[in-house]
Formats: structure tokens, sequence, C-alpha cells
């Protein structure tokens, strides 16, 4: 690797479910980290485990490189080119390696306002969620020039068990990760909604997992989140919120796009529903409360649970 | 086993896709098997390959099982209670093995008519497609008597691999049916909303396959059906009108229950898009032409296949 790539300090912005685990798996690696947030408590929890904090990006301008682990696009302006962004007081030739799920024209935007500023980034959503970030084993969807595949290397190692090289340009990254995430958020909406309906044709609920997870109904997001529904806990992994924001980018993207998605459409409604009814913040899986809202159905209760999940 | 329950011939009503090949699996255990289909072209098939067929349900009358494997309650309704059917010829205590996809409102109804004549049925939907059928390794989720169980035995062994037993009462097997077709239908219009909007976004087709059945956008389906997207191949091994029934099939029991399931109307929807444009005897996959026809998106074409998937 020549000199001009060496990381020379890498700043994790956003010590959120994602960020906290990616900065400690990036700490724990042989690199200089330092990370930030606005929120207090993010910080802290960063400290106690031995981590280094600022508050502010701007006081990542000796980091060479750059992750931005924030939710949604708002968010990455704020952090790069808003008052405090870090953006404007980079190194020339310093890499922003971005992570948060935004819509592919802003990814590209993005890109050619840090190319003209003598910056590089690679466009880099992430999956997995918070466990797999800790271990430093998320998978990245990523696009950029070889030249910032080259940079971000000592990172991507530490914090990933799968990058997805998808070509020199930016946006097509998060496109892939728009992708995913229709599937995801569908498949999320749709499992709620056929645990409901087997629920109300009376169906046993443990039952219907068995038999499901072993048929070509099954997907992904079934396996993993209808257990949640079967234990009655919606502690949030990842809020019914997160699709709001993705399937809204997906909506968004059809649009400018002209391309219609009648069924994430569908599936986005019935997430803005959870959302109204006042479940944003809880697990995703707690979309089927809006089917149990509207439907004489009832829920499997956390204080019936048998501990069979 | 008592004498009672021995099978002295087994009549499989139906050589379609399922028919013929658990027909074929059942000869080649130690049944006597007949087969019947009104169609020439079914019976000669099944005949080449050695079977036994009749033209008509009532020349089954012999049987002491009778498995359906028609499409949908329409025949089922015709094979058993037609001018020629079967049901009021059959032996007292014969059984009725019911493998089509049907309302449950209909299984339990058609279980209570069987009873009052006399007969025993087992609500037996079964899924795995036509390879699995000719193996003799379906899956069956299927409720009855434990006296129809047992009656079933020696059969459901040479036609399946796995046997869901959810209970005494008929129209719990067409219940878990319905959930499993429920999420099936979904995930395959999903598959095809989700491939095109990949493509309208620039993505290569083969990349977002083979990323995304390694991330939790994955689904059996998108597994299964993308690879005939791929190809350009919509040969069908199910097809968009099995799709348009079975989400029909949903529409009407949440109507009937008044649970809702706006995910599924609007992959219903899709697949009647599908059907409408021509496409209702294609495979399933092809679904993905109403997307198609709607947006500026060109499909892998079988002509241009690299032969990669």
């Amino acid at each position: 690797m020549s000199h001009s790539n060496e990381v020379q300090g890498v700043g994790v912005i956003g010590l959120g479910a994602m960020g906290r685990g990616t900065a400690m798996a990036l700490h724990e690696s042989q690199l200089d980290v330092v990370g930030c947030d606005i929120v207090d408590e993010a910080r802290l929890a960063f400290e106690r485990e031995g981590g280094k904090c600022v508050a502010s990006p701007v006081e990542l301008a000796h980091c060479n490189v750059i992750v931005v682990l924030v939710v949604n696009a708002d968010q990455v302006e704020t952090v790069l080119f808003g008052e405090q962004g870090v953006a404007p007081c980079l190194a020339e030739g310093s890499l922003v390696i971005q992570c948060a799920t935004v819509a592919p024209a802003f990814a590209r935007d993005l890109n050619a306002r840090l190319e003209a500023m003598g910056l590089a980034m690679l466009d880099a959503p992430v999956s997995g969620g918070a466990a797999k970030a800790r271990r430093g084993e998320l998978s990245v969807m990523a696009s950029g020039t070889p030249g910032a595949f080259s940079q971000a290397e000592p990172v991507l190692d530490a914090m990933a068990a799968t990058v997805y090289r998808l070509g020199d340009a930016a946006g097509v990254g998060s496109s892939m990760k728009l992708v995913n995430q229709l599937l995801a958020g569908v498949h999320i909406a749709t499992a709620a909604e056929a645990m409901a309906l087997g629920l109300r044709m009376g169906l046993d609920p443990q039952t219907i997992y068995d038999v499901i997870t072993h048929s070509a109904g099954n997907s992904w997001m079934f396996e993993n989140r209808v257990p949640h529904i079967l234990k009655g806990d919606y502690s949030p992994l990842s809020a019914v919120d997160i699709f709001v924001k993705d399937l809204n980018l997906v909506h968004e993207t059809g649009r400018e796009l002209a391309i219609s998605t009648p069924v994430a459409a569908s599936a986005l409604q019935q997430f803005t529903a959870a959302k109204g009814a006042g479940f944003g913040r809880e697990d995703d899986s707690a979309v089927i409360k809006v089917y149990q809202r509207l439907s004489g159905i009832t829920l499997p209760d956390a204080a019936n649970d048998s501990g069979g999940v």
C-alpha cells in the first residue's frame, strides 16, 4: 500500500446501533479511532468501552478516513456540510465512507461535491445489524473508484465480513441497498400479514412458524422477525421508523425514475400506519399491531411466553 | 394396522403437474393405483409410463382411497359430486385425501358432506412442485381425524417427505396452505418488483441475484424464481394463473373473516395484470413483464443467455 493510502486516523460519525459497534470493531483493530455523536449517552457508552469521542464532526479534521454511519441523508448532509460539518476541514485526498441508506441520486450528488473538494468517497451502505457490526462482520454494498477502495481497505477489513465491490460509480452501492430494503421491508410486512391471517383463521402461531420456515413461503425476514411476535417482544433491534424511511426512499426513487412499485407502496402504508399508531420506535415486527388493531386477533403476549422460541 | 385401514385401491384424480408425478410415485410403491383425468393427453402420458387410467371419476368406485389433485374447488366439486362424481359410489368408510388449494370454509363444508355420506376426509394441501411430486417427496399440510390419518398413512408415506399433522379439524390444513400461498405469492411479485427497480436503476441483474441471495432481503421464492428471469425462460413450472387463483382465495377468506390483507391485495393486482396482458400460462416469474411493460427496463433475453445461472 502506498504511503498516501495509509490510514492516519478514522473518524466514525454516528454512534447508534450500527455506529457504536463498528467504532468498537475498528478500535480493537490497529486503527486510531475517534467516535462522534451529538448525543451525550452515545458518546458516554463508547467511552465506557474505552473509545475516544468528540461531540462535533469538525473535531475529526485530523482524520483521513471518515466513516458516516448516521440514519439518513439529512444527517449525512449535516455532519459533512453543516455548521460543524467536517468535509471542508479534511486534508485533500481524505476519504469519506458513506454508509447510510440514502437515495442513489443523493449518493451521486454527494460524491460530486466531495470530489470537487479534492476528497474521495465510497458509496458503501451496510447491512447485518448491531451484533454483526460489533463483531466487525457487516456486509457492505460498495461502489467507488479503485483508489477509494484501496484507501478504504484497512477500514473495510476491520468492519466487514463481506464487501460487494459493485463498480466505479457512486450510487451503485446505494441502489443495491435500496433493492435489498424493498425486499426486506415488504417481507416483514408480509410476515406480519400472514401471521395475522393465520391467527384470524385460528392457527397456532408457533405451528405456522415451524411449517412456513420449512416451506416455499419462507423468507430471511420471516424466519428472523416472527420469533419476536411469538415472544411478544417488540424491543427494537431495527425500528418501524427505519422502514418508514427506507420504503419512502424506494417510493421517491421510483417516482424519479417513473417506475411504479405497488407492492412496496402497500408495505410502506402498513409501516406508516404502525408509526401513526405510536409504534414507530418499536421493533419493525410491531407492524403486526396494525393488523391486530383492525381485527379480532390476539397476539402472543410476552407475559404468556412459554420460552418456546 | 387393522383390516379396515388396508388400502384396497388408490384413485388419483387429476394427472397434471402434481397429480401425474404423485400417481407415478404411488404406482411405484406397492399400491394399486388408477389415475383419472378428463384430458386425453394427461391419461396417455401416465399410461406411457406404465400407469392404469380412466377418464371418469365414477370409474374409481372400487378404490377405498381417493387422492384429489385437481386445481381448484370447482374441480373438486365436479370430480366428487358432479354427474360423473365418485363420492356417491364409494364404499362406506372410504377416504378422500383432498390436496387442492381451496378456501378453508370450502374444506370444512366438504368434510361435513363426505362425513354425512359415511366417508372420511383428510384436508391435505400439498407443496413442493412437480419434481418432488414425482419422487414422492411432497410436503403435506394435513388435518383430519386420527382414523383418517391412519387410513391415509400408506399413501402419504409414498407421496410425501414431510407430513405436518395439524390437528383433527378439517380446514386447518387448507388454512396453513393459504398462509403459505400468501407469502409465496407476495414474495414472487416482490422479487419481480425489486428486480425491475434494480434494472431501472442500472444494476446488473446477475449481481443483484448474487448480493440479495446472501442478504436479509432474500426469500425462498426470490432464490428459486429470479433465475428464470435471468435466463429469460418463462416456461411454466407453476403458472401466473395459479397465483391469480390462490391470492384470490386469500382475498376471499380475508373478506369472510373481515381481516384486510393489503400487501397480498397489491401482489394479486400484479398477477391479475400479468394474466390480463396475456401471460397467465407463463411461469409465475413472468409477473415481471407487468413492470417491463410499464417502464423502460429491458429484461434479460433467452437469446442472450450466457448460461451463467
